[in-house]
């Protein structure tokens, strides 16, 4: 595990120039030192970045950009990744088969599963041009160490789902607080937080306890909220009529350091609330759509009142993949359809849903390519039959091109994918099989 | 262009072995001659095909296909090919806005444009393992000449929009006879049809006209029907009541040799005569969130009807891509979210829609691989994460894997793609881009 020692020790400061990529139609040089974007300048303008060559012994990397795109990285909001090794293992099933298959199989994993799954979904991820997730999963020290390793901004919780159990409630806090403590010594590259997992496994006394350890050492909570219709039957018949969202609100839990996953079954007033509260709504379309739970993600609505809208994938035990491209284009079709409006959710707020919004519920310098901001981007290779049309870039990239145009990936200053290449792939995939074995155990 | 006479004169039959390629889950041999699958055996069991080693010279070609997945090439059954050349030019807009800019496109295009945004078109389809398309477009020569040089199986219609008017209806039909004939001459791999572009656009005469052309000579006859909620109000007020599948029944027209794109806004009575009409019904989803038209498509019911239900892609103007997984992927989930119900439209039932389907439409002996079936086929690669689970194959390609999966595909049995390659992508690509500035002129 890459430790701030190892951090300090590096003395000599990577730098990466990328030259004449477009960045919003127009062509640019890009200086990256270390973590950060330093320079942007009008492609030519800047002699030394423009005269650039690689020179090993300098630490510094220089790539002809010529005929590609940057793009910020995507920023996943709601992940389980190790369940990438899961996928497929209950299809076309009820709700109630697919989890009775899904927690039988949970009951047999081990950290190693979830190191190797996780590292899967790290490739996955990075394939796919996201540079940072925010990762919900049991062994989350395993799920932390394998996005460290992978080289991303992985965000990991500690996961509090007591049941209504006082003894595994008082376990859960031990363990919180201890995971906290080491997180502490974490690189600056990833995120602890803490989930509070939903209403219908996690007792009154311990949202509370959580809220509050969040609130005084300043985390995010991540929270499931109104996924299904039943999940908010059940509240309102166990809170005295309050949806979810009133519940939570009731506890005084929701605030701007809040991500709430899925916010998909809500009213009016649930709504007024998520927004007037500044919440992080994820929406996992794909996720949705394949559980049944339901399509009618009130975007527009959320977004008016004051909430913030991300975007997930959900793990791959339900949608599948962890193609955010992908959950980006369902999304915004779902919007016109149901909308009955083809002008509903428009490109330019569709990708800031994917990138900006994730970074600002985060808290995180990144989810834009602009000096001082982290160097968290994608390289897209225009130069194929996705591209060749007069639409603008974003319209291709967003709605017709898929994740194989994504020539490279940069996260914290360093190339994972290059060429669409990354150099430990079969190693990943031979782990991960052997891992997968203890599933059928 | 390729012709009879060019195919009678080829004395060698080509063949190809694809060894040890999982078919449903089974290791098996396949021999492919001249375009037929000729044998299918558990792998290693005939002698000759173990044995066989590429020998140029006696025109075979053997792959080892270890590790490899089988797969019926996909039939998209309702594109414009040509306009894979127009994708993004109308984003976010309202219906009228985007047809209007379309139509304004649309006086601009010549049979070049057409022929090299179908030559593009066809690329991404092979890419995305699409063996035959059931294509409506202006200058319908070129896109046929188009779909022949780059091997698919095309299948071209002359198109009848005469839009109320005599004169032009008069020229559609010696146009229509013209064509019929030029297609007498064309090789057994393209399929000539005709469309009748939709209630709004063509008269009943020429409906009428145009249902006797076909089935006097046993074509087939490709229908936009009942694709908006506007063109179903405006049906019934021009034609006492009955809406687009009402009035085209009442005229005779309706039966198992018509393909009807769209089929999204239908009454219980429409999917009634759909199905005792045995009509072939064709899914665009991406087209019909896109554009808001609508996402409840009666798969179930126009099933248990009688009806044969298919999927396409509709024109990248609209759906902006030709990806048919994607189509697939995005028609289940819509089954299953719209009607509450996870187990809506499993997967075996998925792949039909896409392949088999499409075959009994047009009257193709393909849409499986079996022996004495046209060799039109994918190989798909599995080493990589989107197939590393326990899931079965269909989950993992459906649900979870892209296109950049398809390592190779075989239509009419000839390798278009191999290991991911088509020869002759960049001069594709550059025709492409220069056909495309008569847009901006």
């Amino acid at each position: 595990m890459q430790s701030r020692k190892n951090g300090s020790a590096r003395k000599i400061m990577t730098k990466i120039i990328l030259k004449n990529v477009k960045l919003k139609e127009k062509p640019v040089d890009i200086l990256i030192e270390g973590a950060l974007i330093s320079r942007i300048v009008p492609t030519g303008s800047d002699p030394v970045l423009s005269s650039a060559r690689t020179d090993v012994s300098a630490a510094q990397e220089v790539m002809d950009c010529t005929g590609k795109v940057a793009v910020p990285g995507f920023i996943n909001m709601h992940t389980h990744a190790a369940m990438t090794l899961m996928r497929g293992v209950s299809e076309d099933q009820k709700l109630e088969d697919w989890l009775n298959t899904i927690w039988g199989l949970e009951d047999k994993i081990d950290s190693n599963f979830v190191h190797c799954g996780s590292k899967i979904a790290c490739l996955e991820m990075m394939k796919t041009g996201t540079t940072t997730y925010n990762d919900q999963y049991w062994y989350p020290l395993a799920s932390h160490q394998a996005g460290l390793e992978m080289g991303l901004r992985p965000v990991v919780s500690y996961v509090i789902l007591d049941r209504f159990d006082s003894n595994e409630a008082a376990r859960q806090k031990d363990q919180c607080q201890m995971m906290y403590e080491g997180s502490l010594r974490w690189p600056e590259r990833s995120v602890f937080a803490v989930s509070a997992h939903a209403v219908y496994t996690v007792s009154e006394e311990m949202f509370l306890w959580t809220s509050e350890f969040v609130r005084k050492r300043g985390l995010k909570l991540h929270i499931h909220l109104s996924e299904s219709r039943a999940e908010v039957e059940n509240c309102k018949a166990a809170h005295g009529g309050l949806t979810p969202t009133e519940y939570l609100d009731s506890l005084g839990i929701l605030d701007e350091n809040v991500i709430a996953a899925h916010t998909l079954h809500l009213t009016d007033h649930d709504v007024e609330i998520l927004g007037n509260r500044h919440v992080n709504c994820v929406h996992n379309v794909n996720s949705n759509l394949k559980l049944a739970s339901g399509y009618r993600f009130k975007y527009r609505e959320l977004m008016d009142a004051g909430a913030n809208v991300c975007i997930g994938t959900d793990g791959c035990a339900s949608s599948n993949n962890l193609d955010m491209l992908e959950a980006m284009k369902t999304s915004a079709l779902l919007q016109k359809a149901w909308r009955e409006d083809p002008t509903a959710m428009p490109l330019n707020e569709l990708l800031d849903c994917a990138t900006k919004n994730g970074a600002k519920a985060l808290g995180l310098n990144a989810g834009s390519i602009k000096e001082g901001y982290l160097a968290d981007l994608m390289i897209v290779d225009t130069d194929n039959t996705y591209f060749l049309s007069p639409g603008p870039f974003l319209a291709n990239f967003l709605y017709s091109a898929h994740s194989d145009t994504i020539h490279s990936l940069i996260c914290n200053g360093k190339f994972l994918i290059k060429n669409h290449k990354y150099p430990e792939e079969e190693e990943i995939l031979a782990n991960a099989r052997e891992a997968m074995k203890i599933l059928s155990k």
